[in-house]
């Protein structure tokens, strides 16, 4: 065995960044028989050095994060800063000196992975990223690994665990969004401004990078739809109950029309509550896989917090540490395939909306006849009135987004028609 | 891009290894790009070499494994043959010959994993078989690489899919055993001679290869403790469910005691219907693993078939190829903690023991201080009677299994009781 040891710079000691340093203290011992050589901890890069770091040696830690990662005798920097700046230009200057890197940062992945790809490749380092999507759970490399022989055909999951408590809790007790928000907001799931969690934007990350390994395409963050669940309600989970579904905010990644390209969004929807998703409770994480061969897998877990995204980070470490040693380098971006990426319009699914409309005769055939000028086939209708309003529930089979708004805005045309409640996608059947 | 292609030895071209032939050949554009260089099917062999095979060259096809995997200019091996041997003998020749190989060989590598390992690495080769547990769910490679900074303290699943199969109709249908087997051979779920599946030999060699990759030392076979499912009965899912429960034929791999042994064991069990493995129906697999900073983690996907296991065989295909091009080679055997395997006397976990007794005051008492002299401490007890016979339902707490042996084996030299119907262990709690 090699005793001289490797080198890792720590960016960030905040709740990822402290258990990261306590486990490679703890179970040193371990890392060094699974590496193949010990790793030693050779500085911490922090914004609040007088702050006191339990088990980290104080001579280690230093507010010059760009000197450490420009030391030239790093093995491998561990970015758990998050954000686009300073981490893109820090991981970039990593490179550039010698080091591979292990990030957990979403945002900064899904907008420049091609480019932090590119640069690792050109100094033949290490990228790898595990923690950034669905914190602990095994995705990335059983994506770019485990199914690199066969041909993944949709990528469907939870990856927020915020919104899933905050939709959990919806369900569960009948709380209209805000009280469910203020319920995790007091237990520490939701930030003071949530909106990156709540507006589907972190979802949205992660959707890009999911789709970008899953499909061998580069996806952006700027190609993925998004909707934020805000906007649900107790009504439309109401409505879901009645078809025996849930709600859950969901990152869709599949193919699109024969295969020739793709789509990503990110959206609240129904699922059935037979389908595996519908089951994930709280803030957990889960991501359900379709693949011509393997045919249906999912990969359930923590999705956040500090210990789990430190064990997905630890697990890269092993890996890129191994490389180092080995003189190799695991896979780097795969986007060879080169799909484009469809717009929103393209996506086919089901539909539920719910109109409040005039409670008189000849209504349903009005509404009906506007779903079949524009292709959208009906599966079923339900009708309840009283006081002379009357709601209207209609759900569809498959139709294209496309197809669904032009029907949405020739109903909010007809004078019979008050108003539309709610449009949800219906998933997972 | 390298251009030589790499070759490939299929051995063996049953339902496994016919698919992965065809998805080279369907998916040749992707795997080329995948891996870097083209991948050739340079020879395969079969034990019927007169049998029409669709997609493949008649020139391929050999008997003459020996002869085949000795060529001197194969690459990868994939043995998807099954049983002891020839495949051990023809693995390891492929090593001395200069190839790396995958193989799906699960009864193979629970019983000599350590000595193939041993001889892939002194040729520097691979050994990969993530088919060889849970067919297409990406778990060997997730514990193995994904895990690697985390100590993992329980794997727990669902890794026979005919049993599942089996179990999950007699809870649904409320058939007895022989019923819901007659049912499961009538589909395809069950071989006419099951015992592989249904005494739990499948599912220790499973058991035995996820404790070693697990725990990071060798475990055989042999320390599994089997038990099959044979004598589940219509009466014990009655039981289990007045308790909320269902029955599943699980593997279970812990850390014991301390930590400083591991155990490894393959039952029947009671789990609370609201665990996630309790869900897991029809033929599926899946695992829940528990470590110390990921927390839990489930990998839910269809565990046997051609095709699942051909994507499994095909993502290690990938992954080998890699390594040769880049002259690196994966993880190898890491057995360094080399922990004791504790027998099953030493097993801490609840159980469910339904006893016929008489009905007549004093049996409960009797019975009560039976389990309070072996140190059994219970839970909640059931009293039920009629016609002079009375039965009693015992839940205990947590208790070592020598524990329960003892208790059980002084309850049956009380008088008053007349027989233990049944005994269950109740997992997942």
């Amino acid at each position: 065995m090699r005793t001289r040891p490797l080198k890792v710079a720590l960016l960030g000691c905040g709740v990822v960044g402290s258990e990261v340093a306590r486990i490679m203290t703890t179970h040193a011992d371990d890392l060094t028989a699974r590496i193949g050589a010990p790793v030693e901890l050779a500085g911490v890069a922090v914004r609040r050095p007088d702050r006191v770091r339990e088990g980290i040696a104080p001579g280690l830690v230093t507010t010059d994060a760009t000197a450490l990662v420009k030391r030239g005798d790093i093995d491998v920097v561990v970015e758990v800063i998050g954000g686009i700046e300073p981490a893109r230009t820090l991981i970039t200057t990593a490179f550039e000196h010698g080091a591979s890197v292990v990030s957990a940062n979403k945002a900064l992945l899904a907008q420049d992975g091609a480019a932090l790809h590119a640069v690792a490749e050109q100094h033949g380092r290490d990228l790898y990223y595990e923690a950034a999507v669905a914190g602990a759970i095994p995705l990335i490399r059983p994506l770019r690994e485990s199914l690199a022989g066969d041909k993944i055909n949709r990528v469907m999951g939870i990856v927020n665990g915020t919104t899933n408590f905050i939709l959990d809790a919806m369900d569960s007790t009948g709380a209209g969004y805000q009280e469910a928000l203020d319920e995790a907001t007091a237990l520490g799931y939701a930030e003071a401004d949530p909106t990156a969690d709540v507006e589907g934007f972190d979802a949205a990350a992660k959707a890009a990078i999911l789709a970008g390994i899953a499909f061998h395409t580069r996806v952006r963050l700027d190609d993925v739809y998004r909707e934020g669940m805000t906007e649900v309600t107790a009504a439309d989970f109401a409505s879901a109950k009645e078809m025996g579904c849930t709600i859950k905010l969901l990152a869709i990644c599949e193919r699109a029309g024969d295969g020739a390209s793709v789509t990503a969004r990110v959206h609240p929807a129904m699922i059935p509550l037979s389908h595996p998703l519908a089951s994930v409770r709280g803030a957990y994480n889960a991501v359900f896989v379709e693949s011509d061969a393997a045919g249906q897998l999912m990969f359930y877990g923590p999705g956040a917090g500090g210990s789990p995204t430190a064990s997905a980070v630890l697990g890269d470490l092993v890996a890129v540490c191994r490389n180092r040693i080995g003189g190799a380098t695991g896979p780097g971006e795969s986007a060879y395939a080169a799909l484009p990426v469809s717009p929103m319009g393209d996506v086919v699914t089901r539909y539920h909306i719910s109109l409040d409309v005039a409670d008189k005769p000849g209504v349903l055939a009005q509404v009906a006849t506007v779903f079949a000028e524009h292709g959208v086939s009906i599966d079923t209708v339900r009708q309840s009135g009283k006081d002379g309003e009357a709601s209207l529930v209609v759900v569809t089979h498959r139709a294209s987004d496309a197809a669904l708004t032009g029907t949405v805005e020739a109903l909010r045309k007809l004078d019979t028609v008050r108003g539309v409640a709610s449009i949800m996608r219906v998933e997972g059947e």
